[in-house]
């Protein structure tokens, strides 16, 4: 299993840091000034405001504590990127950061830059390349931070520009999509006791731990995510007009939508089109449905007899049937910035959407939510929030595990989202 | 097990019927006219909106589709008295119940009779005393759907009096509680799998089905609920003032209230006062703490440096330990209408407060969500809601179950809700 | 003119104080219990609210200052029942009234009888018959405010029972209306200087002082009100779809309904009709349009190619050519409880809607806000108010003054409100 | 009276359009590209918008309508820069403002340059320098319609800076301030029957049509505005903490802000400061007070004992006592960008804050409210609003007038709004 490259030696962790912090800058390359500021709803972030918060994130849990003369760059910088951390004290609100102008990009360049030295400095005095394990970890998360929030810049990204109406291209096409999608087959688990969570070999966030034990029902999983093409026979047939396949609040939702369709469709002189981070398209049925909250998933699973597997079933499944990140995704290397059509072999358990679960976002037993800062990483979202499993094709393949567990609220659906069916055998 | 005494002959059904239907009437005994009209919040009902809508449940599920020639005794009334049913028909806005002052409380109380009268002479015409497994289900349904209203009758009424400026008595207290809360103990559970879930004898809800495996880890519950002494020590502490012990969600929650305390808590000269439907009365701290939300449930326990258990463990340790409804509670036999300190060998699982568990109210394997009316019973409100276990003291015994699955949003707290601890072994 | 009776001696006082308190309780003789306890919106009040603040007016100001061992008849009535007095204290949230059932209306009916007790007998004390100033004033202000309030109680009332989807009849009518609306004529004024405002013999209300010059234009004002068929022509020629004829906030107000159309106006079978007081009746095209808020009747205005009077051309032109309040109106007098057909001569500046003008509600000249208590009646609400004038079929006769400024924001219509057109000569 | 310079050659009017549409780009020389695109309360537009929306204006009302071969520069924009012109189709959401990065700032002065040539073009096509009077007119208004909007970029361009934590500075200081206010005289007024509205010469809104009579108390208007160091008395002495000086909803609105002073008044260490486009500066209690409400502008005047002038008597005064623009104002050749001390001979009328007064902003007599796009200019906003008088420090000199009816709602104050007192006689 590859998920979690050994980042033992500080080499690596230094080129590591360089890679992924160019990386966010690579991310920002197409935007124009101006698409640099703007909040549209309080999920999205301005895109200066993450890069930002990242290089905020190094300064304030590592080069702060643990150089002694660090100056900070601009103290009112430590004010400005603190997302939600009530224990660093007073930030912007959530629901002010569009309208905040200065500093501008070329400041926040200056303080990654700086940032960025001192920390590559500091990591070169080591001696020996030995770095305290606390430390490392720190650096280590915070990379793991950087990578989610390059996630959140190509979503939040698309938001911006997919909610002009000019819809602006973020990324010119090279290729058309010809592939046609397979039909869909069953991948059967037997009922027993199971292991899920991290094993706590290499890096992962405190929520995957620890490792326990489960009880599985007989079930089967889809082998693929569902289509555009099947969703839109769920729209066709009705399904958005009839209540009785959704969660009740789900069909309050519904009713305050301007059109009962994923986010991004749109309907054009009859047919159906989509904008991705390639611009206004038709809409191909081949490729997964994303963009979709967990309300649709939901009903789109009770429409169709089905339900939605639960985050221990994903799990299992996935290691029995998808051990191995088989194909290079994330939009580093990928020509398509949108999920593809699955191919041969490939289940689709990583590198095209985030995959709701019926599980909501709770403890595993035996978790034990963190003193201090990094207890506000995780721990204190979890109600109201289900799990999604898998990782996007907006997710950087180093960024991606079998035990990741992603939370969104049920309403939420500016990530790259989407479905597998599941049943009971 | 007595919890669901078997009602397989008609006359049982009958008495039933009898007893509970005038039950409802008992509990609305001490009000004056004006209190049968308000919603002082959207979760309260007017009670004689109650009293209209338990009594519309059997008219429009049971006469209307089994007696030929049964007349609707006010067309307007099946629209007055639907609750939540899509499949039903239009129906008042929930906001809007608290403005409709006709028909008036004897009306009502007319067709209550009327349907009550439908509904007996139709039993009593059954050849036999044999009645098709469908309907008897149906009017048992429509019993404990009637107990259900009745807990609600007692909380909101609760309601409506207690946020009166001049906190009215529903019921004066004839003796005074001078009992001492036992130090509390822990209850231990071995890991391994259990089964949990209705065995499908008896009546049951349709989220109790099916019965199915779990794993629980090794773990312990303490043998009695947490009481206003214990929970007093942590506004005391500061807790409420504290945001590492809170969810995110519920830290946004508690800087909303006008006073960091639960509900009908009031501080005057320096002593604190509780709400009760006996009236205002200084705070006992030996009685459980109750009128309270999950988020303080929650944070009260990760305070303690314990959790609440999940429901899993809460029905195992039940069945273990407390198996059988041992006191008798339930205000239709209670001097007190409140919780109270827990007696030698009562493990207080049943007839105080609701448990708030640490697990979200989803469904069980195998749930088969219903198709048409009954289908948006409980399915329906499966998302952003958290189970809660046991029985208050406002429930009635015959309507208490070790399987019973209560939900409520987690800010929610006009119920007798409250807190068992639990901790990893 | 006798639109103000002078009341010097005290038995007129005590009469009219009889009279004017028994005429509350006449109005609510039609009401259920339940009636008397809703609030459905934030304008309109319970009933019982009404009996009590009116009454906690005297106590509150008379009673209290002047006897000296006067004894509150209940501490928590008085803060009950104050309205909006920052200068009497705490009292309960506007948006409250309708959660409070207790003191029930029995209470309430106690309050009024030892209000009213404590009061005749100070007046019967007082030798000779001779009063201060002062006080008698106080008392007449009491009395006209409880006008006030009738007025409110009409309007709460129909408020209350037309937004029930059942529609109960407050009244039973006795007769039908068969006449017809005459057509309008002109009536003109000349340019010049003229004196407006109240002159200060007998009541009236401070916002009416003092008397002063003003300048009206050449103009002409209509000799009737509109009527229902009149305002149907601008629904049916499309007004309300069509932007150009209103106001910017009233084209976002309109938005904002469910219908587009006068308040209690429904449209069944492809007919139109109007709830009143006499239940819901076919809409009679001959009597004045009414419940209409200022946007409505400005937006009419304009596009009949006319406009609103000014309250100064609307006094000028009523001293003209109606000084004499010549039909006994008011709902104690009349059978009908709506606005009725002009009749001959009668040019309905009085007894059937109040009418918008096209002035907002400020200070006159000279005007001079009192201090305390009373200074809180009138003055405090002069912003974002239009006048209105006339006086309504629910405003007692001897309330009505031809220099009376009632005012209501632009979105009100739950008064008896009409629209009479002005033109520039 | 040079208030409205004749401008009947077309030499005048092409020297005044490059004038005043260069004068739109200067005033925004020192943004950062950041600033041009937020939308920081709904009353504020983004820069960017503000450059787009003035152009739009002459495409739009001549370009496009006069030119039959015109092209429309890009037809999105059309649909992006129409402000509330419900005669001119569908545009984007006010509140949307803020959220639309493309297109960027180079785009829209394409289009500005785009637009100007073609103008510039057609205008140097007319024989002999004459131009039909309908088109002179239109291109008038739009370069006093761009006027307006650059008193809103520079009120926009201080809140954008003003509420940035950095506070940062929009043009650094030349010269330091120390004159003294003088005490306060008054101005007085005879009564009797004046003129007042624009006479039709020379360029007005139509809102100042047509000149008519009123009549006139006697009365006393203050010869200079309120200072910072006469309000701050008002602030010292509890004033915003005393409810009785406050109209209703005044005092509402107070209880809603964070702090109880004007805008950019900020309390730091014992100390006031005021932000100015000079950046953050210790409160000069010699100028005058501005970002005021009519809220806090009524309540100072009510607790010193006196009141606001209304319009009649401020044009009127202003006439008499000022008639001529003696000083040169606007920020296009002032230094200081905020108001100052009056000079010598200076009644302040002009030039330094828009001033509130006591008239609700309403039609003269015998104003025409214009057919199609025009009549959407000013008619449709006359309810809810307050009429200012003057013209501030951020008006150009050649957009002031005598007669100038500006109006904006009670609650609002990012304008540069001002208090003078005025007393009956």
């Amino acid at each position: 299993m590859t998920f979690n490259p050994p980042v033992k030696s500080l080499d690596n962790l230094l080129s590591q840091f360089q890679a992924v912090r160019s990386y966010s800058l690579n991310i920002c390359a197409p935007l124009e000034a101006e698409d640099f500021v703007v909040q549209p709803i309080i999920d999205v972030s301005p895109p200066k405001w993450h890069l930002g918060h990242t290089t905020w994130f190094f300064e304030n849990f590592i080069l702060l504590p643990q150089l002694e003369d660090y100056q900070l760059f601009d103290e009112r910088l430590n004010y400005f990127f603190n997302s939600y951390y009530e224990s660093q004290g007073p930030r912007i609100l959530r629901s002010n950061r569009g309208n905040i102008t200065r500093p501008g990009l070329d400041r926040i360049l200056e303080y990654r830059q700086h940032v960025d030295q001192h920390l590559i400095a500091f990591l070169e005095r080591q001696e020996d390349g030995i770095l305290s394990k606390n430390i490392y970890d720190l650096i280590e998360l915070g990379l793991h931070h950087e990578q989610q929030h390059q996630e959140l810049l190509y979503t939040d990204i698309k938001y911006i520009l997919g909610h002009n109406p000019i819809h602006p291209i973020y990324k010119a096409k090279t290729s058309i999509d010809t592939a046609t999608a397979r039909p869909a087959q069953w991948l059967a688990l037997e009922a027993g006791v199971y292991e899920i969570g991290h094993d706590g070999t290499g890096f992962c966030f405190d929520n995957e731990l620890g490792r326990h034990k489960t009880y599985i029902q007989d079930c089967l999983l889809q082998d693929r995510l569902v289509t555009n093409g099947e969703y839109l026979e769920f729209i066709e047939a009705g399904g958005c007009q009839q209540f009785e396949h959704w969660l009740s609040d789900g069909w309050e939702w519904l009713k305050g939508l301007d059109q009962r369709a994923p986010e991004y469709w749109f309907q054009q002189d009859g047919s159906w089109w989509q904008f991705t981070l390639h611009g206004l398209e038709k809409l191909d049925p081949n490729v997964p449905v994303t963009h979709i909250s967990y309300y649709e998933a939901d009903a789109y699973a009770r429409w169709r007899g089905y339900r939605l597997p639960t985050e221990q079933e994903w799990e299992v499944a996935c290691r029995k049937y998808s051990p191995e990140l088989t194909t290079k995704r994330g939009f580093a290397e990928a020509e398509q910035h949108h999920p593809e059509v699955a191919q041969e072999g490939d289940y689709q358990f990583f590198g095209h959407t985030w995959e709701w679960t019926g599980s909501a976002y709770l403890a595993y037993p035996g978790y034990p939510r963190l003193k201090g800062a990094l207890g506000e990483y995780n721990g204190k979202f979890m109600i109201n929030q289900m799990v999604l499993r898998g990782g996007s094709c907006a997710t950087s393949t180093s960024h991606i595990r079998l035990t990741y567990r992603n939370f969104f609220q049920a309403d939420k659906r500016w990530q790259f989202t989407g479905i597998r069916l599941a049943k009971d055998a």
